[in-house]
Order: structure tokens, then C-alpha cells, then sequence
């Protein structure tokens, strides 16, 4: 048995592995990687740039080698693949499984994509990479691969197993067996316990179970990742509209959508653009985030200009610029708490939605509530420490803020949501900074109107 | 075939079994429940109290409703239980798999507990769950079911196949057979695919592969999900610290987890307590957002009492108090921005860390790059605006608080992470607050100084 600690990817193999690499030791390279799991030579190659990597890549099987492109970052991946010729790259695919491959000719010029298709020898696995290539990326067509098992509802169990032995090598994880008819249309499925359990004799069409969730092409990616978790499905087939079996998405696929989703969610909210990681370039990193600064930057501008209109007032009463931070901060705070939750409930599955009316009610309620504590406390603060017409123009401001950020809060996640945008931009510099405005107005007017009366 | 759309939710539907529920109308429930999967008679379930529920799960097969207490939504469900006694809970509990029972054992009152346990009729079923609720929930051991099929290594196909005949009912989801010394030490796996390729008579000795990935019990749920997503596991067998099988956890299980690590990552950065839900009632909601939000008040006071300290500015220079949002709103951005790509480095697998030295030079470089842009543009805009003293008193404030900013939400949510919190926690309002605070200190202090020169 082995842990998976058992590899462990030191700092000091590391160094040792450079060393290798640098004085073309194939020897120790060979040896040292034998034992090592695809996964960790990809993680070991991030370390090494494109010429280093083409070395060792070529140092090993080709079958293994192919895995070990396959599960590399996408960046590294491109920029590795630059310094192998469409002949080359036509080798490594033909070692994948087609949903692996169109992956990687996806992200290749075109010409070279085409050029490595045209190299490659399997005539089916092109055909079927050129028909994945037809399909969005983030739709059933674009992640399903077309390695599956297949066995005609009029097969016995024989006939099923000589099917699995002919595709073994081909489909490395199986799961079921998918039942068909003569036209390929998907009846049903027969796991592979089931199998091992029946007679050889017995009839595909006895034993299958034809009640199957499976999803269509054109399916989006999140509604499938939903699907296969409420269902805990390990597998998903795909159908086209006539239902017609034409691939299998497997749950590992589904996981990298589900993190890759969370990734996603994530930088909106922060306001970073979104393919950029910590390690890339320091321009690559500040021209991904400058947008969203430079954005809440011109809300900083209209803010000056706007409390510019009320510089007398504050020449007047100094006091008043004391609590711009907090009515600014907590209408933020506000704002962003409510978007998550919209958030959150749109992305949870849920089967019946709650009337839109009573959600409303209950989110006015929690503003009143929450406004009704934070203005008491405003109030007493600032009676206190200062004196009672600012307490009431402070706490009435916030008080209006609250109400207003999570109404805004609500509301925007709900309009992107319907408008087909991700509902997490609510949460991102854009929206916060547009309530950070509305607050400043909100206190601005309030106060002039209550220290003019 | 059937598509998961044949059976809609509808709100048509709902009405009708709603009716049928008030009138105790058993024969159109038990027919109209009778196709439809369990997962969605969860979810149908939602819709009713604890009482109407009892009603509808004891028209249902026993088996069947176990699996739908068992899919509810956790609140649900421990209102729901409410109403059964401990037998009844206990008839439930032993149709169900293991770990799913020890969840919901878990989550009952300890006396409640016991007196299932006790009135469990399946002995070795009782004695798994006693086991597994002796782990903690968030650790393999927590996660891990007793459900599984293992085969001694010296057997041969025909020997691993009647313990997979003997265990086809408690086990559903098969995926491997895992290969056991006579002590149970975990030696390996089969897959189901190569038992069916195999000859009845071959040694599984023969056949096993011992590169098999395992986790031990105490290991943690973060940890586990990274390796399955990692290395396409569904499914990885559990051992104690002597290497002795003790179950497994299953895909299924995993994408539960990391929904659940990201639906927690996105409360912690909107700054909403963990537990709450966007249908929770108008108390618990209100409780869940008020202690972030008096947090950032008691930030505004601070920073009331700090902008008082500079009244005397403010009332000479009344337009130094316009671009207190402008400060406020980049800092905050700035911070939130880093602190969310150190979260997503921390949250991605990899195998080896950059030195933190090039990690920290590159953060500095990032935002002085930014800063000087930020700065650039504020200077031009005040320049125009108001005058050059004020463009050069907000430029070099907004430049010292970016950087300010990038730094700590840099080096909080690593500090947080060392310290073993979760790092998401940086980008909440208790750092926001903070970066704010400083950046208004950065921001009259420059004033101050320079205007009094």
C-alpha cells in the first residue's frame, strides 16, 4: 500500500531533480520518476520552464508522459507546448481521452490545432475529438468524453463483457455499462456489479435499469454539476436532442467545474480579473486588479464632488466629516452581507422558490431590525461624545443606509442573476462602490435638511 | 430512459399535494410518490411541517423513506425527528448507510441517541455506527462508511465475487474491491472492471494493484478533498494508524464537502455568521449579521474620535474631508483584493511553495505599480479640481494606503492560516475595518504634516 505521503515533493528532491535536469542525468530522472504518480510529475514540471519540461517529458513513456501533460495547469500547459511541434503534440494526444484532448486543442493557434489533428493516426479518436470541438467548453458537449461502454439492449451478458474486454484498455473507468438500442438511442444502464452478478446468459434487456438521469449537449455546466451532486452520480451520459447516446461526463470533470466555479465567484467578489493567478507576472497581476481600483477610484471622484456641494455645511459643523467612514462602512457591509445570501440561495438547488413577495418582506424586515440596533447605538454614541442634533442626523443617515444597501443588495445579485450575469458581481467594487455613493448622499441630504430646519 | 425533467416540481404540483396532504388522501400520494426519486421527495418535503411530513414518510416502503430523511436539509431534518420517537428513528436509521446514520445520530439530543441505538435490531449495523460516531465529523473518520467490500488477499475471483453477492445490498456503490492481509491491513485494490476480466480461478495475489491512495481516520476533510480532486479518485478506502482498513469515503461524500468549504468561505468574506440560511426567520438572520456589523461601527467610532483629533484642518480645509471615501474605498479594495488571491493560492493544490521572499517582492512591486498609477490619476483629477498642495497631500496618502492595504491583505490571511483559522476570515469586516482605520490615519497624518509645512 501506498500513501500518498510517500512522495513527498521536497524542497530537497527538488533541488536534487534540478541538478538532474540541468546535467541531463537521464539516468537518475528515469529511475527517480518511475514510481511517481502522473499527478506529481505535472506538479514537479511547474517548477521547469518549456525546454526543460520537453527533456523530461521525452524521457518518459509516451502514455505516461501524455497523463502528465494532460493534468498540467492550463498556462504551463500552452506555454510548454509552444517548443513541441504539431507532430509531437499529435503523439501525446493520441495517448489521452478525447475529452483531455479537445481540452488541449482548444487552447492551441488554430493552425497548429489543425495541424495536429491531421496528425493524428487513430482515425476514430480524431473523428471524435473534431465532433468535441464543435461544443462550448462549459456546455455537456464540451466536457463529456466519448470513452464509454456501450452494450445493445439485445445483448446477453457475454456479449456485454466481450464489449468491456474490447474497450478495457480504452475506458479507464468504467462505472456502467449504457444500454442502447439499434439506433443508439440511451434506454438505460447495467452497473457493473450487476453485471458481475448475473448470469452469463442472462438478457441486457432483463437486467438494465432504465431509470437513468442524463443530460443533454447543450446543458450548462452548472446545471449539470448540479444534477450529479443532488443525485450523487459518478457518471452522467450525454444525449443529444434524439436522445441519442453521444458521451459520458464523469464526476472528476464535474469537481474541477464545482472548483473552478467557487475560483470564479471568488476574484468577482473581490473585483480581480478573473484568469489570473498569484503566480504570474507583476503586469499580469496589476492590470488584472487596476480596472476595478481605477472603477471605485471614479466613485471616489463623484463622492468629493458631491460632498464639495455641502462644503458649507461642513465649514460649519467639522463634526459632520467624522462619520463619513461609518455610514460609508456600514452601507458596504450591508450591502455585501445581503448579496451573499442572494448569492447563496441562487446557488443552492432548491426545487420550489419562495414566493418573490414574502422573500422581500422578510429582507425589509431584517434591514428594519438591524437599522432600528445599529441607529440606537449611533444615537447613544454620538449623544453622548458630541451633542443631539448630530446624533439624530447620524443615526436617522444610518439608519436610511442600511435600509437602502439591503434593499440594493437584494435586489442587484437578483436583476444580474435574471439578466444571465453571475449574481456575485453584486458583491464585486462596482456595486459597493455605487452604495457607498447613495449612502454619502443619503447622509449629506439628511443633514442638511435637518440642520437647515 | 428517463429525464430528470419528467419530474417537475411544479408549483401546480405542490398544490395538489398539498390539498392531498390535508385530506389524508394516502392513494394519491403513495401513487404520485411512487416514481419519483427520493432526492426529489426531499426536497418536496421542505415545503410541510414535521407532522405532515411523519404523515407522508409512513406511506412510503421503509427503505425508501430513509433515504429521504436521509437527503433533507440538516435543519429540517432535526425538526422533522422532533415527532418520531426513538424506535421509530431507529426503523429509519437501519435502512440506512453508516455514515449517514452517524450524521444523523450526530445531530439528535444524546438521550434520543442512545435510546436509537439501543432499539437497533441489525447488531453489526449498531456497532458500526457506535464506531463511527466516535470520530469527529470534519475527519475521515467522520465521513468515512463501514460499507465496502474487501476480499483477503489469498482468495481467487470466484471467493471475491460471492462476498460481493453476499454484500450487493448494503453496499450500493461498489467502484473497487479492496485487497486485505489476514490481519486487515489494506494491501491494495481491484477494480470491478478487471474482476470481470478475470478468470474465476485467478489469484486475486495476482491481480491487485497495491498503488492504491488511502487516508488515514484522523486525517482532515480539506486535506481529502484536495487528494480525491487531485488524483480522480471516487472513492478512497480509510485505515487506522496501523494501516488496518477501517472504511471508506466516497466521492459523493467529498462534493458535499467542498460545497460546503465554499458556501462557509463566502460567509466568512461577507461577514455573515456560518449557520444561517437565506430562509432562516427574521431573528436568526438579524442575529447572524449584527455582531459583523457592530463591529464596523465600533470602526466608524474610532475613526470619529480619529478624524476629531484633525478638526481643526478640517475646518481651515474643509476639502480634505472629500476624499475620505476616495481613501476609504481604495484601501478597502486594495485589501480585499489581495487578501482574496492569497486565499485562492492557499486553497489550490500545490505541491511546492514559491520561497515566500519572491512571494513578498512581487506583492511590493504589484503595488507600487498600482500605486503609482492610483496616484497619478488622483493628483491629475485634484490638480484640475482644487489645488496642487491637495493633489499632493491625497496622492501620497492614496499611494501609502495601497500599499498599506496590499500588505496586510497579503500577510493577514497567511498569518490566519499559520495560525490555523481560516484565511477567508481577512477578507470580512473585521480587516476591512482595520484597513480603513489605518488608511485614514495614513491620510490626516500626511494632511497634517504637510499642510504644515
Amino acid at each position: 500500500m501506498e500513501h500518498v505521503a510517500s512522495f513527498e515533493l521536497s524542497q530537497e528532491y527538488l533541488e536534487r531533480f534540478r541538478e538532474a535536469v540541468e546535467q541531463r542525468d537521464d539516468a537518475f530522472i528515469r529511475e527517480s520518476l518511475g514510481s511517481v504518480r502522473h499527478e506529481d510529475v505535472s506538479a514537479l514540471l511547474e517548477e521547469f520552464n518549456a525546454e526543460q519540461s520537453k527533456y523530461v517529458l521525452e524521457l518518459l513513456e509516451k502514455e505516461v508522459a501524455s497523463d502528465v501533460i494532460e493534468d498540467l495547469d492550463e498556462d504551463t500547459r500552452a506555454k510548454f507546448l509552444t517548443v513541441f511541434s504539431p507532430t509531437e503534440i499529435a503523439e501525446y494526444v493520441e495517448g489521452m481521452e478525447t475529452d483531455d484532448a479537445a481540452d488541449i486543442l482548444n487552447d492551441l493557434p488554430v493552425k497548429v490545432r489543425e495541424e495536429v489533428i491531421a496528425n493524428l493516426e487513430n482515425y476514430e479518436k480524431a473523428s471524435h475529438i473534431i465532433e468535441l470541438l464543435r461544443y462550448d467548453e462549459d456546455c455537456a458537449g464540451g466536457l463529456m468524453a466519448k470513452e464509454l461502454i456501450k452494450a445493445n439492449v439485445n445483448w446477453n451478458v457475454v456479449q456485454c463483457i466481450e464489449e468491456i474486454r474490447r474497450q478495457a484498455e480504452n475506458v479507464e473507468k468504467i462505472y456502467a455499462v449504457y444500454v442502447v438500442d439499434d439506433n443508439d438511442k440511451l434506454l438505460g444502464r447495467v452497473s457493473l456489479k450487476e453485471i458481475i452478478l448475473a448470469r452469463s446468459s442472462t438478457k441486457i434487456a432483463d437486467i438494465y435499469n432504465s431509470e437513468i438521469i442524463s443530460v443533454y449537449t447543450y446543458q450548462k455546466e452548472e446545471e449539470i454539476a448540479d444534477l450529479m451532486q443532488k443525485y450523487d452520480l459518478e457518471a452522467a451520459p450525454v444525449v443529444n436532442v434524439q436522445g441519442k447516446l453521444v458521451g459520458r461526463i464523469t464526476v472528476d470533470d464535474i469537481i474541477d467545474v464545482i472548483t473552478e466555479l467557487a475560483d470564479q465567484e471568488r476574484k468577482l467578489m473581490a473585483g480581480i480579473a478573473e484568469d489570473v493567478e498569484e503566480d504570474d507576472t507583476v503586469w499580469v497581476l496589476s492590470r488584472a486588479r487596476l480596472p476595478w481600483l481605477v472603477i471605485g477610484l471614479l466613485g471616489g471622484f463623484v463622492g468629493a464632488r458631491f460632498i464639495g456641494i455641502f462644503e458649507e455645511d461642513l465649514l460649519k459643523v467639522a463634526s459632520l466629516a467624522f462619520f463619513i467612514p461609518l455610514i460609508m462602512a456600514t452601507g458596504g457591509n450591508v450591502g455585501i452581507q445581503s448579496s451573499a445570501l442572494v448569492v447563496q440561495s441562487l446557488a443552492s438547488i432548491t426545487a420550489f422558490e419562495t414566493s418573490s413577495w414574502s422573500k422581500f418582506l422578510k429582507t425589509i424586515l431584517v434591514a428594519i431590525l438591524n437599522g432600528i440596533v445599529l441607529a440606537g447605538l449611533v444615537y447613544v454614541f454620538v449623544f453622548f461624545s458630541y451633542d443631539s442634533t448630530l446624533a439624530f442626523v447620524v443615526s436617522i443617515a444610518l439608519f436610511s443606509v442600511v435600509m437602502l444597501a439591503s434593499l440594493l443588495g437584494t435586489a442587484i445579485p437578483l436583476l444580474l442573476d435574471r439578466l444571465g450575469f453571475n449574481p456575485a458581481l453584486a458583491s464585486g467594487p462596482f456595486i459597493t462602490t455605487t452604495i457607498d455613493l447613495l449612502g454619502l448622499a443619503v447622509y449629506f441630504v439628511v443633514a442638511h435638511l435637518l440642520y437647515n430646519f
